[in-house]
């Protein structure tokens, strides 16, 4: 298969897990019946955005890997005959928790996780908090339907995540995300920041030469501790290994769009621009420090 | 200095190199008068982007640094009190070149110079013909208006060499270019290709929080051994440090202008997006591999 028909469900989320979750399932059935072979979520879409207030007691939203989630959506995924990219807040230990995307096989197996190597902290963005940066590295995980380059959200903006899944043979790279304004930024600044998230993910596609999916969520959803909550800007979309945009959603409703996206055209691209064949590898030594001074 | 008046230089190039230097010197004068501090040429402004062919009476083309036009430009920049980037065909010895970026302060001294470390050669662009990777790695240049991030051309696609002039304190990136279309491309694929270069760009002031100025040449260059020549796509631009489009040129004629750029934003749009904070260098080791198998 060259031509994979991939489903992402952009969706609003209440404080209802079990009917976020029937959601979800509902947009997977939907995007199955399209055809869909791979069906991305955002990130967290079991939940609100939790993390815009500091709270020990939210840890109890985590599950284990595997757990009621996996089982769920690893079920749906044999029943379909696909495979699913979901994202959960993952309890490892007690004490220990990730932001973990799960990648669940066209057989129901888990494929493989990924834990979120790069965590935001910012006003609203309380991450650092509940999340261990993650340990595993930048590994792209083997499905039924190729490699897959599955990052979270922050690691959008890192070149260097998506390089590295590229190196290791990735074929797609994916970012379930939770994005959105503040209502306190005015609208320039608004638009500045969603079109740098757009930038940076095209810019991703670009520099390695492979398509890219980004799944982000959509709504308001409240600030419990006071003041204005977020405004999730959805915009997820899917870009081609030119950066070209193959499909955008909107910024303001729950969407499921079904997206063909053709992986044999990444090495048509890396033929023209063949970026991996001339990378400066004898003087790339100090990406390794944090600062060169 | 926070706000640096900023001159382009987007410009067409004849087989007349003394013509070519006229139409420079008068763009620096014009830019000069305006208010410019720093003035960016386009690569190998000198003379026709000669790369379409492989000859080796081209090399008769190169000149030493400093040489006849380091000189002129040396002058020029201490009489008008700026400093220009200029982008020369270096002489290094017999038998050794490089595509060289070489800054003149506004002292009219050589601040330093920056050899082209990613090569391309695709057909129509033979550069590993003429030029020798550099050898200096990816340091920026100090100079009376600040510490440059000088880059060339093919170095745009590579987040790594923009990282790198960041983490050593480059206040701004800068891009000398030849880039243009084959008209054995349809206009959709001429499109991607020059909407790619700008994202790819842009990309690296989103990622590193630093303002990005590209300047290419425009007009069509006829290719010596037959065949269609390349229509240089011009669309020299400056971006802020989350991306924005702040300037850009069309992409027909030749153009010179100035653009004010707040340096001090840089440091405001890093503590919103404080990605220095948060690189995972533990998990970066496998960058200074060719590919990870």
């Amino acid at each position: 298969m060259t031509e994979l028909p991939i489903g992402l469900v952009q969706q609003a989320c209440s404080a209802d897990l079990k009917s976020n979750l029937e959601t979800t399932v509902a947009a997977i059935r939907d995007l199955a019946t399209q055809g869909a072979r791979l069906v991305v979520l955002q990130e967290l879409h079991r939940s609100v955005y939790f993390c815009q207030q500091e709270d020990p007691a939210i840890f109890d939203l985590a599950e284990s890997i595997p757990g009621p989630t996996t089982d769920v959506l690893g079920a749906l995924a044999r029943e379909l005959n696909l495979v699913i990219v979901a994202s959960l807040f993952e309890r490892r230990a007690p004490g220990l928790y990730h932001n973990t995307a799960v990648v669940l096989d066209s057989d129901g197996s888990i494929a493989g996780q990924y834990r979120k190597m790069h965590i935001p902290d910012d006003p609203g963005f309380y991450e650092k908090f509940y999340f261990t940066p993650g340990d595993m590295g930048f590994q792209p995980i083997a499905t039924s339907v190729g490699k897959l380059g599955v990052l979270v959200c922050w690691d959008q903006w890192f070149p260097e995540a998506a390089r590295l899944m590229a190196m290791a043979g990735a074929e797609v790279l994916i970012y379930p995300t939770a994005i959105g304004w503040s209502r306190e930024d005015d609208t320039d600044e608004q638009e500045r920041q969603r079109q740098a998230w757009v930038t940076i993910q095209r810019s991703h596609a670009i520099a390695n030469g492979l398509p890219v999916v980004a799944v982000n969520r959509v709504g308001y959803e409240d600030n419990p501790s006071g003041g204005e909550g977020i405004d999730f800007w959805g915009t997820s979309f899917v870009a081609g290994p030119q950066g070209e945009i193959l499909y955008s959603a909107g910024t303001g409703s729950p969407e499921n769009a079904l997206v063909k996206v053709d992986l044999a055209r990444s090495e048509s691209v890396r033929r023209i621009w063949p970026y991996l064949r001339d990378r400066r590898i004898d003087h790339y030594g100090d990406l390794l420090k944090l600062y060169r001074d």
